[in-house]
C-alpha cells in the first residue's frame, strides 16, 4: 500500500495508519491513552531536553535506517549531558507515495532501538506532504540528570584529554556510497552510546565534556567546544582512528574524515590523570572498542587566534577550522 | 538571500544562520549555552508532553503564519491536559531556495507568540532538504500539570455539556481560499487558548475533558472522545457557531464546517450544572467570545451503534461520523 494525502487528514485513514503501523509497534500505557499530550511523572531535579529532525536519504542503509538513526540521534544528545534518557516523542512527515512496508520496517526499527536504549515513546504526530515517497522524522526527548552530574562544553580545562570513541567517517562514507551507487563494505556507525556513558559514570570518571560527533564532523565540534570553554585544543592527527575502508574511500574522493559525519561516535573530555582509565573503560564497550586519546586541552593563546590546532604526522602544526560549505546534504 | 544546502551542513553556514536568524529572535539563558541538550529544572509532579509537525502552505496567511501556528498548536495541546505550558523545542526543515526574509519573519512570529504564551524555546535543530523554498517545523513542548488537576478524554460523563469556544471552519476556509486564490475576508483563527483555560480553572470550573478542534474537525474529535469515555454525545446542529463568511464559503464548495480544521478552537466538557457559568467565563475571553453550548453527553446506547449523533434544525437525528477521505492537505 502507498501513503496518500488522506492518511494526513486526521480522519479515518489517519486512524487506520495509527492502529496498523504506529500502534502495533509503539503501544504502551502512555501512548495508548490517545490524549492531546502524554502525562508523565517527574521528580525534583534537572532534566535534559533535545530535538532533532532526520531527513537522511536513502532511508534504509547498511548498518541502519532512519528509524534507528532518529532514536539514537536524540538519545545520544541527551546522554551527552550526562542524563539518563527516558521519554521520546516522534513527529513523522510522510511523502505521498511512501510504501507502507518501508514505513512499517522503519517504525519497527524505532521501537526496537527505543527498547534497547530504555526510552519510552510517549507522543506522536503524522503529517503527509506531496513528494516522491520519502520520509522525515523529528524526535524530541527528555532524560533525567542524576544529582551532582555536571557535563558541559564549558567545563573542559587545560590539562584535560580528548578521547574519541572510535573510527571517524563511517556513516558519511556509507550514505555517500549508497547515494553514488558505489559498492563497498562500509557500514554506518549508527548506534546508541549508552554503553559508553554507563561505563564512564559507573566507574566514577569525572567527565567534563561530552559531545556526539555528527554533522560537521570532529573539526567543527572541537571548535565549538574550544569556543565555549575558552581553551585551545591540540589534536594529534596520527592518533585519530579511521578505518582502512573509509581511508581508501575518502582519499579517493578528497574528503577529510575530520569533517565527515558520524552517527554513533562521541568524544569525552576528561581530566588528564583519568584519561587512561577512561580509555580502557570505553574500549570495554561495544560502541567504544576502537576508542583513542586524540587531543589535549591547553591554555588559550594570548592574542586570540584559532582555537583548535592539529599536529600532522610530519610534525607540522596547522589550524583545524570548522567545516566550510556543504558536507553532504541529507546525511542525517 | 536564499537557503542553500550548505545551511544544513552543521558547519560555518549553519552557524551563520543560527546567529543571524534563530539567535536574534530566540536568544535566552538556556538556548545560548549551545549544548547538545537543554538543561531544565523540574519539581515533583506531573508534566504534559506533546509533539506536532507543521507543513501548512502557504506559510504566511491571513491571521497568522506557520510560526505562530506551530507555537499555538503545541501549546494548545498541552493546555488541553490542564497543564501550564513551559518549554518548547523546535525542529526546522528548510527547503533549498527558501527566502531568508520569510524565515526571519516566521521565526520572529514564533518568538512573539512564545512570549505571549509564556513558553521558553529551549532547543532547536535545522535541516535543509531539496524542494522549492518551503518550510516545515516541528514543535514539541512540555507543561506542568498543577496538583489535583485531572483532565482527560475518558473523564466526561452522562449529564455533562459540551462547549465550543467559537466559530468553526475559519482556518480551513482561510487556507483553502489562499490555495484557490479566492479573495475574501476570512481570517485563520490561529491562536493560543490560554486565556480560556486560565478563565475556567481560575474560577474553579471542574473541567472533565478538553480538546482543541484541529485537523479532522469537530465531528472526528467528538467521536474520539465518545470512544475514550464510552459515552454518547448528542450535538444540537443549530447551536454550532459558524461565521456568515465561512457559511457562504463552505456552502459554495459543499464543505461541512463540522469536518473543517481550526487552529484556535477548543471544546470543554463540564458538568451540566456548571455549563452556564463556564460559558460565561469563556465568552469573557478574547479567544472564547463566540463560545456556545453545542452538545450533551448521555448514556451509551445498549446495542453498540454510533456514539455521536446530531439533531438537525428540522428535528431529525443523524449519525455524526469521523472524517472520511482527505480533508485538506497541508492545512497545519
Amino acid at each position: 500500500m502507498k501513503i496518500t494525502m488522506a492518511h494526513g487528514s486526521g480522519g479515518s485513514s489517519s486512524k487506520e495508519l495509527m492502529s496498523e503501523i504506529f500502534g502495533k509497534h509503539f503501544s504502551n500505557d502512555v501512548l495508548d491513552k490517545m490524549e492531546d499530550a502524554a502525562v508523565l511523572k517527574m521528580t525534583d531535579g534537572e532534566i535534559a531536553m533535545s530535538t532533532d529532525s532526520f531527513v537522511v536519504t536513502p532511508v534504509e542503509f547498511r548498518g541502519g535506517d532512519i528509524g534507528k538513526l532518529c532514536v539514537c540521534g536524540t538519545v545520544n544528545d541527551i546522554l551527552m549531558m550526562g542524563a539518563e534518557p527516558k521519554y521520546l516523542t516522534c513527529g513523522f512527515i510522510l511523502e505521498e507515495g511512501l510504501d507502507t512496508d518501508v514505513l512499517d520496517r522503519v517504525v519497527a526499527s524505532m521501537a526496537a532501538q527505543a527498547r534497547e536504549a530504555g526510552v519510552k515513546i510517549v507522543a506522536g504526530d503524522t503529517k503527509v506532504v506531496e513528494g516522491s515517497g520519502g520520509l522525515m522524522i523529528n524526535t524530541t526527548g527528555i532524560g533525567i540528570i542524576p544529582e551532582g552530574r555536571d557535563v558541559s562544553a564549558a567545563n573542559c580545562k587545560p590539562g584535560d584529554k580528548v578521547i574519541v570513541s572510535g573510527t571517524l567517517g563511517d556513516h558519511h562514507a556509507c550514505i555517500l556510497s549508497a547515494r553514488m551507487e558505489i559498492e563497498n563494505e562500509i557500514k554506518s556507525d549508527c548506534g546508541c552510546l549508552k554503553d559508553i556513558t554507563d561505563a564512564l559514570f559507573g566507574e566514577g570518571i569525572e567527565v567534563h565534556t561530552m559531545r556526539d560527533v555528527t554533522r560537521g564532523g570532529m573539526g567543527t565540534i572541537l571548535n565549538e567546544i574550544a569556543d565555549s570553554a575558552g581553551c585551545k585544543i591540540v589534536v594529534e592527527e596520527s592518533a585519530v582512528p579511521v578505518s582502512e575502508a573509509v581511508k581508501g574511500f575518502s582519499g579517493m574522493l578528497g574528503l577529510d574524515p575530520l569533517y565527515m559525519g558520524n552517527e554513533g561516535k562521541m568524544i569525552a573530555i576528561v581530566p588528564g590523570d583519568q584519561a587512561d582509565k577512561a580509555l580502557e573503560l570505553m574500549r570495554g564497550t561495544e560502541h567504544g572498542k576502537d576508542a583513542a586519546i586524540i587531543a589535549e586541552v591547553t591554555e588559550p593563546e594570548q592574542a586570540g587566534g584559532s582555537a583548535v590546532h592539529i599536529k600532522t604526522p610530519l610534525g607540522a602544526t596547522r589550524v583545524l577550522d570548522v567545516l566550510y560549505g556543504e558536507g553532504l546534504p541529507r546525511i542525517c
